[in-house]
Parts: C-alpha cells; structure tokens; sequence
C-alpha cells in the first residue's frame, strides 16, 4: 500500500488533432496542468479519456509520453482493460514498461449476462498471464457503460486471489451503499468513488479520494475540500462541489468538459470528439458557457 | 446486389487451442463443414465466434486463414466491428486483402447512451476512412450486447449515403416488426434475422435469410427450410426449426454450441472458451445431450 496517492484524481481528458489522431504535446500538457492545479493523480484512459475509442498502438504511445514525462507512479494511473485480454495485457506491459504500476481494469465489456465466475476468470487470466508482482490493478466498475454488474463479494474474491495485486476499486456506479461497503469490508483497499459527489463520504468512511471526470475543469475547487475535509467548513464544501458536478451532468459529460476546455484555453481544437461522441449543440454550448463561466464557478479552470 | 449468398449462414464459432489462443486448423475444418453441410454462407468472427474476446492481429490471422482456403467472397462474412475506429478499419482491410469484401460491422460499442447522429458519424469515419468501393457492409444491430439502438431511418439514411457499400443489416435484437419493415421499405437491401426462429417470415418478406449461431450445428435442417420454404411444408418446417431454437436459447447459446460440437465431434477441445464465457455446469451439459442427442434431434451434427 502506500504507492497510490490519495485525495483528487482527474480521469484526464483526451485533446485530438485535425485527423482525430490524439494530440500528444497537448495531451502531456494537460497532465502536468493538472497535477500541477490540485490534482494528486492522474488516471489517464478511462472513459473520460475515450480510451476505447483509440486503438491499442494509439494508448500504448500515451503510456509512453507519459511515462517519458517523468510522473511518479504514485500519481498516474492507466487505464487497461479491453474486450480482448491480449489487449488487456499489452496495455499492462507498456504501463509497467513507461514506470507506472497503478492500472484501472475494466471487466471485458462486450458479453452482457456473464457471472461474475467468468468476470473472475477473465481477470486473473490477465493477472496470471502478466505474472507481474509488481503490477497494482484498480477493478473499474462502470455498469452505466459495461452492463455488467459487480458485488462486494466478488471484489473480495479478486483481493484475496491476488492480494497485493488486486489493490482497489472505483466505483462510478453512483451507488454510495457500494463504496461504503468496500470501505468497511474491504481492510487496506483503495476505494475511489467516481463522482466527487461522494469526495467527503468517501474520505470519512476510509476510502482513498475520487476519480472523476469533472475533475478536469473543477480540480481546484476539488483539492481544497480534500484538503479540509475534516474541519467544520467541509460539509459545505462539499454541497457546493456536489451542486457544480449535478450542474455538469445535466449535458453530456465528455463534450460538455471538451467545451469547457476550449473556452478555459482559447484552444478550439479540445473540442474534438471521436465518433460517437458528438459535441455539445450550439444551446447547450451557450448554456455550459453561461453556467459555468459567467457566473465564475469554473473561471479558475483556465490556463 | 448479388454479391452475398442468401439462405442459410452461420455465425461460426471460433475453436481455441489449450492455450486459448485460436485453433486455426480446426477453425477452417469447422468452415468447409459448414460450407459443404446446408450452409450457403459463413459469417466468421462473430457474437458467437466470440471475436471481441481477440486482438485485432488474432483476428487478422483468422482473415487469411480464411482467405488461404480460397472460399468465394459471395459466401463469407467478416466480423469487423470494434469500439476504436482504427481496429474496425484495419480488420475492414485484413478482409478485402483477403479477397472478402462482405463485412459485418457493429457500432462503436463502449459509449450507451449516444445518439443516431453519433452512431451515423462513426459508421462515415470508418467507411470514409477505408474509401473502398468494393466494400459492403452489413450494419450488425445487436442491442442485447451492445445496448444501442438502430432505428429503420438510421439504417436508411446509411444506406442512402453510403448507397452500394453499407448494403444490409443483421437484426439481432429478436424483433420481428424491425425486421419486416427493413425488408419492405428499404428496396435492395440485404436484411438478415439473427435467428432461424424468423427465417421464413423473413424470406417471405424478401430478406436474405438468417445468420444464426445454432446453425453451427442445425445447419442441415435449416437447409431444407430454406429450400422449401415455398412449398407447403414450409410452415411445419419452420415450427420445428423455431422449436429447436427455443430449446437451445435455454442453455448460454455459445458455450450450449460449444459443448454440442465437442459431442458431435468428439474433440474435447471444443469446449474451450475465452473468459469471460464459461463452459456449461455439468447438469446443463446433461441437458444438453439428453435434449440434442438422445432424442437425435442434432445427431446430423455429427462429422
């Protein structure tokens, strides 16, 4: 334990060229931005990231421009998990490759109404294939986009068959039962809520922080409620951190932070998508920017 | 037109190695017995070929193995679809490299929840992209796995763009209503249904006929529906075709197949499956063979 930093991790966004070819000099300057502007970690190509929009040659020179920025591993985590566990592993093999031990495993997501035996199975086929000790893998629970649902149990299961290598979990299921039950159940594991709505819950029931895409746009914001979350004022922190992120979902969560970069950077170029995301219309464009730019709330997103 | 066989086609399952890497030997045996047994066409690297479940380059091997055996265009169909782009347009070459220009093609699967209009822009990036002519491409609308939905104007408006390439549609949601408008609103269109439980209303309709998972072993009885299906008999054919269908469905249909093919055949390695897919528990694999062998409803299967 001890080598995945705790408290705000932005799962960062992805900038695209013309070509939709993943803008690799943009890409290093957003991390550094980030982890320079309240965030402790980053967690790089998850869904946020459109990871699975990219080929796996594509995420592979990611790691690589990551790992050759110099990050500690204690503040990246790479997202790895694919339909095909070849996949799965080679994206492990370039995480550990570029100096990063921290990956976040989604499940394979193509096969609806599988067990969680075969779930079971297909995680520590890409465990015991690897064979790496090294290796920390963060279990990505995201029914929203898999349709596959995961228990305490089975994150018990998997802690206990590879204790030491099975080392966490993000929940982005919204289901705050679920993190509070890894918290209490689940003794030295990393519990990471997906949504910062559940940041203070999170932290007051042991869990390590939240991954959250809004994080992007609102890390500052974010970073003084993880730094004060256990003084009196934090309560409100949080009601105002949680009022900021429901405002957000009310769009579509990636094109709506891809506009907000835009705006924050002058750079229009963030806002491209790969199919099927689509970018924001032209009314939600002028809602995001009235909401969360003329009333200041996101004002110190920019630079 | 004219280019795809109509009738009977299996979506072929894929046979794998100890290792769980794809038996290509056995994988081409499978399809020159589908092929020379009731078969008019194969469709490889499927749902049931369990195509997700491997890289792009297992995948591509698979294409030339398929392409070595010098099969006719007219009679195969590649599975081609991905979440990244880029992996949908590389396996789009791997097939038309290999002398196949039919491609069955998902959406983007990762993303729920995205629009028609993004949907439309992922199929134009990869059929822009590739900018072949000879290509055809039959949209694979299968919302168990992928949980998107394809409305009828969104397959006419593909093909109205894309008219001559995006060619046809498989229907595997299991509704019929769909299916029936397809065939009679979208004039030269091959619509297939994802099941034989539809094949006659289908041909009926003027679609093309079926591409089937049981077909892999129902092959020969599908054959002779679809070879009378003008005659008299047609609809007590189809109310035992529907039956045997019915009874399959109870079973998880791949590993079912899989189990009923290592019978059929007597190689044991049939039974191997990429997880997440499990094998069938004992008492299924019983019922299995009590309900496909012993009362020799499936013993054609066999050779």
């Amino acid at each position: 334990m001890g080598t995945i930093a705790g408290g705000i991790w932005a799962a960062a966004l992805t900038p695209l060229n013309p070509d939709l070819s993943i803008d690799l000099g943009a890409y290093r300057d957003h991390v550094r931005w980030l982890l320079s502007h309240g965030c402790n970690g980053v967690a790089a190509l998850g869904t946020t990231g459109e990871a699975n929009s990219f080929s796996v040659a594509e995420r592979q020179r990611v790691i690589r421009a990551l790992g050759d920025a110099n990050h500690t591993s204690e503040r990246i985590i790479v997202g790895v998990g694919c339909c095909a566990a070849p996949d799965t592993i080679a994206l492990c093999r370039a995480a550990l490759d570029a100096g990063f031990t921290n990956v976040l495993m989604l499940p394979p997501f193509y096969y609806k109404g599988v067990s969680e035996d075969g779930l079971f199975r297909a995680y520590a086929h890409v465990i015991e294939t690897l064979n790496e000790p090294s290796l920390r893998v963060i279990i990505y629970d995201i029914p929203q986009q898999t349709g596959l649902k995961m228990s305490l149990d089975f994150l018990a299961k998997l802690k206990a068959a590879f204790d030491g290598v099975v080392v966490g979990v993000k929940n982005s299921a919204g289901d705050w039962n679920a993190i509070d039950s890894a918290c209490s159940r689940l003794p030295n594991f990393n519990v990471f809520a997906g949504t910062e709505q559940f940041l203070l819950p999170t932290l007051r029931a042991g869990g390590k922080g939240c991954i959250s895409a809004s994080a992007n746009v609102t890390c500052a914001k974010l970073a003084r409620l993880a730094k004060d979350w256990h003084t009196d004022r934090a309560d409100m922190m949080q009601a105002d951190v949680t009022d900021v992120r429901l405002r957000l979902q009310q769009f579509p969560m990636i094109p709506a932070l891809k506009e907000i970069m835009a705006r924050a950077t002058g750079r229009d170029g963030w806002r491209r998508l790969r199919p099927p995301l689509e970018n924001l219309s032209a009314e939600d464009a002028q809602n995001v920017s009235a909401q969360f730019f003329e009333d200041g709330a996101l004002r110190e997103a920019a630079g």
